[in-house]
């Protein structure tokens, strides 16, 4: 018996334990001080009315001999993966449905898609970057290769052809970094893939928060990109699914390497080791894309918008360097008086009861550098930073 | 760019869409006939009211902001955790709520589990089986050494110490055979596993079918089961959550290789790749465990077994060898005239309308045998019955 010895390589990551053991001792010490949290990407507006009320049609649904479902595609159903076409065709993007795979979440699938790739593949990974796309690459033991992002590129780094990669993962609008690549910048990244026979993994779970009209929202609306990537979306955080668990991954029909078709491939996968989205979620997910639902989810993104415009705002006057914001739930700023992030965080919770998140934790080059997420409630954002220009003004 | 070239020498399998079509071409030819289906494993009796009002209490908090739910632990919320430790407590079976992992169901856990064993392990597996266990090791890459089960030995095959094996795939109640080990049969095999220093994976999903006392439902009932082996559970048989998606796996700490935990390997492989099920699924899956919803539970079942008798009573009656039915919602039994199992499917299909399995879909040991499910509806199973008595009278 040999286990796999990858995960005995792997590091344990303590960033958001740490957090809470600091927080939790800080409280303890002032137990009267109220902390505002704008550390963790976690929603926390409800579920809009409208999917609320197709999650209870569909529980009354299941609970009745002749409207019951058991087993469904493991794919998805056709009504939500009309829907999620539908969504795409908005943005002039036209997929197949059985292009469109509905997944428990963009997490789960950003890390089972590597079972399609051979172990032996070199893995383009942007740092600082959400810690799964490292983790599940070393579990598998894939050789990992570093892009810098960092102040000096926005935190948008480049193809560089001297740099040969397999497999490259983009997110865009970025998670921790806020930051957002223009149509012109994928192009470059999808010429890149082609010429190096890479597939890019994108990584769209924040598209709902891009609000500039030229900047892409799927890497589909750039020329080429159906036969070099594939594509991962969630309800998270355009629905607040995250306690729901739906997102879709698109692999195209024009995907081949080596002879095969990645889409049949991961079809292969899913009906093996995966057995589809529960029936009342998939029908509160096809809520989000009707009228109704459309205009309640907007109203709720808007509502984190403004959050985030209030934490950029009083960044811009105090005159920090930060990206996101704009087109991101995420604010990602560089830390006052040349702080570390660890520095800044213990000093931010000390003086100003603020929770963000240290940069470092998302790799080498988030060192300097601190998060903040514009997913908590409105009035205590604002509190929070009111605060944070008290103390740094 | 390499892909997983082990997709590439993957057989498709045929097996349930090809009876679709032979389904489908008879009733094109004949449209008056009414067919009855006892191939599929689906359930078909709708969730419990008592999960059922669960279920909306649930939808309802994630309506609201003070009970909203987001992110939630990827192993399980404590309450289901603390269920389902009661469940196992009855049978005298203790764990610790660490051991306990809810997932969206065995089928994914049984796949995904896979990434914690290195490549270069010897997998044991029965023959005939439910095809996933064959199907995610030969997406590895892994050796697989088949166990035959056949009449002899009651399709239930026992260690042979000549033939070494890393990991063993046990299903008790069997899919497709409906035969289930005894607890003397099962500690043979622990005894074997210890011996081996192999990782039993021990598929539980069918253990609310088991009527007789002294058959083992957990393998955790074994002396020593707790050092070598992790067992996989669902809630979609037990209580029809065939499109819900609940189940739970169990890696004692006890289980320990190479000097790692399997517990935290999986607990590592979770929060990784996996972000929990949802809150609302899992507020339904707790209401199974409570009274009122076991009651009605095992009132289903109750319903399932009753056909199950009267599929087995037929069989018995006919003088025709079979496995299952009494503890096990299938029941194998041997195509009657020396048929082959594709023959014998043929010709049930055209005599009575009446459609099963062939038992050469679950392997080569398979061939001459024939499947048939308890899940369908009791008046049509009776008349199913009553024509099969017909035409092998």
């Amino acid at each position: 018996m040999k286990i796999n010895q990858n995960y005995s390589r792997l590091e344990e990551s303590y960033l958001f334990s740490t957090i809470a053991q600091k927080v939790s001792a800080f409280q303890t010490d002032h137990p009267k001080t109220e902390i505002i949290r704008l550390g963790i990407g976690d929603v926390t507006l409800p579920l809009c009315s409208a999917v609320v009320q197709e999650l209870h049609k569909a529980v009354e649904e299941m609970g009745h001999k002749d409207t019951f479902h058991g087993y469904g595609p493991e794919q998805g159903y056709p009504f939500l993966k009309a829907s999620i076409r539908g969504h795409y065709a908005v943005r002039g993007v036209h997929l197949d449905p059985d292009e469109i795979f509905v997944s428990d979440g963009a997490k789960s699938d950003l890390g089972n898609i590597l079972d399609l790739f051979d172990v032996d593949n070199t893995v383009l990974i942007p740092d600082p970057v959400y810690p799964v796309y490292v983790d599940t690459n070393l579990m598998a033991g894939r050789k990992i290769v570093y892009l810098d992002a960092n102040q000096e590129n926005g935190f948008l780094p480049m193809p560089d052809e001297q740099v040969k990669a397999d497999l490259i993962y983009l997110c865009s609008p970025n998670n921790p970094t806020g930051a957002v690549y223009t149509k012109e910048q994928l192009k470059q990244w999808v010429d890149y893939a082609a010429y190096c026979g890479a597939v890019i993994l994108f990584d769209a779970a924040y598209e709902a928060f891009v609000q500039e009209d030229d900047l892409p929202r799927s890497i589909y609306e750039i020329d080429g990109a159906k036969e070099c990537a594939i594509e991962f979306c969630s309800f998270s955080k355009t629905a607040g699914f995250t306690g729901t668990r739906c997102g879709y991954t698109v692999v195209p029909m024009a995907l081949q390497r080596e002879g095969m078709s990645l889409n049949h491939m991961w079809l292969r996968r899913q009906t093996t080791k995966f057995n589809g989205v529960p029936y009342i979620v998939q029908k509160g997910a096809a809520a989000v894309f009707q009228e109704e639902g459309m205009q309640q989810i907007r109203k709720n993104i808007a509502y984190y918008q403004h959050n985030a415009k209030v934490i950029a705002d009083t960044l811009t006057g105090l005159g920090i360097w930060y990206t996101g914001g704009k087109n991101s739930p995420y604010i990602w700023l560089k830390c006052p008086h040349e702080m570390k992030s660890w520095e800044f965080f213990d000093w931010l919770l000390q003086e100003a009861h603020v929770v963000g998140t240290p940069g470092a934790g998302f790799g080498k080059n988030g060192e300097g550098f601190f998060r903040l997420t514009s997913f908590g409630d409105q009035d205590k954002t604002a509190e929070a930073m009111q605060r944070i220009q008290k103390l740094l003004k």
